[in-house]
């Protein structure tokens, strides 16, 4: 499938509701547990996402458009949340990354992105040479990455109680990653 | 994680609206699209959760209730919903997942189950002996499974698209598997 502005939209737009409706007052149990050490639990992967909102996308779709390649993204610190989500509850933050989810897609729109600047490049830290319809699809697909995360997070706290059914939940044995 | 019988339903009752706010009038280049030959779309998802609700979580609670051990459960039709979806929208498998749903948690909560019925033990036709509480753990990880499978095949739609981005987006780089 080819990149089309309208249809990442789509699913960029969907992405707060999604996460509303499998998450919000969810029990603890569930929210709040992670796959062990240096893991993240739900709540982590949606401070993770504000985080992403204010420091990743929009901020290096404008570099691009303004800066071109001459001019590095910033590193999008991905531990951020930790330190930024204390004392909040995840109904607060599945409030503030539905703001700013809707905030991005406004400046989105603003861009009034062409084909031709869908081609701009820029040059991220570690990857190199991007474009900007490139940095928008990863946008899309980090969403939807997380969203699995989010469930295999909490499929595994039953990796015990389904008993013999672990051998066909594939999800139990996916290894932990982002 | 125990298995906890209002904790499992927490996570049961929130899957149709889940799957509304991801796939409700998404496009049908994200809907239909899957992950190659003999893979399953989101739609095709839709319609296999369905078939779980006709014919598997609860018709094979109440053999365990009723029949114990001595009679196996018939076995899931896998691929059932390739024929019976037909014809039949996207939001028309919403629907009718969430009216089934909802009737499957009423059907539930009328089996009254204690901890002791909970371990009551049925038989799988596959993995053999199971308990009652080991099913119910499988329907919960198996809406999540499902849900991970459906954002991955959409993520997949944009392998090409991210560019060097696949290299931190992991979902990518999973196997197509349910």
């Amino acid at each position: 499938m080819e990149f089309q502005l309208d249809k990442a939209k789509e699913v960029l737009r969907r992405t707060p509701a999604t996460l509303n409706a499998l998450l919000g007052d969810l029990p603890n149990d569930w929210v709040l547990s992670n796959e062990g050490p240096d893991t993240w639990s739900p709540y982590d992967v949606v401070g993770h996402l504000i985080e992403g909102e204010e420091t990743d996308w929009i901020p290096r779709a404008r570099i691009i458009l303004e800066q071109g390649q001459a001019r590095p993204f910033d590193r999008f610190d991905r531990f951020a949340m930790f330190e930024k989500s204390k004392g909040k509850s995840l109904l607060e933050l599945l409030a503030t990354f539905g703001q700013l989810r809707g905030e991005s897609l406004r400046q989105l729109d603003e861009l009034n992105l062409t084909p031709e600047l869908l081609q701009k490049r820029g040059t991220h830290p570690v990857l190199g040479v991007v474009t900007l319809s490139q940095l928008l699809s990863a946008w899309v697909v980090h969403d939807l990455g997380h969203i699995r995360q989010i469930v295999r997070v909490m499929a595994n706290q039953y990796g015990d109680a389904v008993g013999p059914w672990t051998a066909f939940l594939s999800i139990l044995t996916d290894k932990p990653s982002s």
